[in-house]
């Protein structure tokens, strides 16, 4: 069982994910960083050791996750051969990354990806968030799973391919729907209305998907082929050719699930 | 002060309303809907008397509020001029449709707008929906927002113009929305992973910007110029042209604002 984990990262996955370890009576026997004030601050909340030295990384520890920025994961796990054995349970913790960018050195490689948005402000309630494990070798899978099943209720196995799907659409309901908050935030500002106009609007849409498909709770112009009113907002639309845009996509969009499900 | 009401539609918006006024003290003095067994049904839950027919409306009512579809909204209110004084408090409860719909017979007529969605299978909490309230004359204008103060704490002045600049965006955070999580249900479905994956995202993703603006909380591969990311995306949606022309758009519109706030 793993027990003592080496948190390679200090961001914000890092932050919450070695936060919730702790909480769940594991134990962080150490904080990687490039940056050392960054590593010695995360360490400090963990009540563990720092290091701003790959090579300084203990090399007996059951689980090494590797919460570095995507574009860093190859180049760090290339120089983690250097100092850990081949037998070393190591997972990244990247929606975005396929397991193959971890060097076959690493017999035990894997993912260890918690599907959540994390921001330093704001906790989350960690034993919903879905994780989503995989590992070169059946006994490393399992070995992530059952960590996983520690801190979270909600444990998957997710193989590369799978994740990679996962992740795209992560980013339309995530960052997308975001960017669609930006626009309904800046359509309102110059009208000189207050975004606290929509911001009831906006967590009751996403509360009505948590137990009913999207598709039957669409509701709007497009869904109900009202024209007069799509053709109404298009001229609202006129000083912002890209929204018009966006709205045209999205309303065919709107119809052509409806007609689908009709 | 208002004290009966009169309530024409029985719909979502009537249903939630009626009950919303009627728990804050209000009393409805009768429901009408053409349908008369829909008419029944809510004027059963608010304890009050049913029409089907528009010429039994009680001509006596502090306020009538008309919560029909918003493309029988001009009918019914022609429809009323034969029934109730010209100095009847009417107002509708779009959020499409202007003021000036309803006939220049009835000098106190405004609009009384809800801005949330409702459906049958949830409760909404009342006391947070921004009620946007506009009237042609200035003592109707009052009377409304002094009703709207009895059922919520979120009441505005917003006029057509306003209000109409009000609703796009609501599309946009709204039904758009919920467009995008569709996307990413189906993506899901066809890879075989479920959309349970996706819902503590969701939620999140909305719960982020009830206190800070959308522009300060957006991540994803477009916002850090992340190229490679996106490729290996648009890839995903191959098979998916309308959606990968949406990623594109989406993303464009995130790179731009990025540009804008750095």
């Amino acid at each position: 069982m793993i027990q003592d984990i080496v948190l390679i990262g200090a961001g914000q996955v890092a932050h919450h994910l070695g936060q919730r370890l702790r909480q769940c009576g594991l134990h962080i026997v150490q904080v990687y960083s490039r940056s050392r004030p960054r590593a010695d601050e995360l360490a400090g909340l963990l009540g563990t050791i720092a290091t701003a030295d790959l090579e300084a990384i203990v090399p007996t520890a059951d689980c090494y996750l590797l919460a570095v920025r995507d574009d860093a994961i190859a180049e760090v796990a290339a120089a983690l051969v250097a100092v850990l054995p081949e037998l070393a349970l190591l997972a990244h913790t990247s929606g975005a990354t396929p397991a193959t960018i971890l060097p076959p050195y690493f017999r035990n490689a894997g993912v260890f990806y918690p599907l959540q948005t994390f921001s330093r402000q704001r906790s989350v309630d960690f034993s919903q968030v879905p994780i989503c494990c995989f590992a070169r070798e059946a006994t490393a899978t399992e070995a992530l799973m059952a960590l996983a099943r520690r801190i979270s209720s909600s444990v998957h196995h997710i193989d590369d391919e799978a994740r990679a799907r996962l992740h795209v659409a992560a980013v339309f309901v995530n960052n997308f729907t975001n960017y669609l908050y930006q626009v309904g935030y800046q359509l309102l500002r110059e009208e000189g209305l207050p975004f606290d106009l929509l911001r009831p609007l906006i967590l009751e849409t996403a509360a009505k998907v948590q137990d009913q498909a999207p598709v039957a709770v669409q509701t709007g112009p497009a869904a109900r082929s009202d024209h007069s009113t799509e053709a109404r907002h298009l001229r609202q639309l006129e000083a912002y050719p890209a929204w018009a845009e966006l709205y045209r996509l999205l309303s065919d969009g709107i119809r052509r699930a409806q007609e689908r499900k009709g």
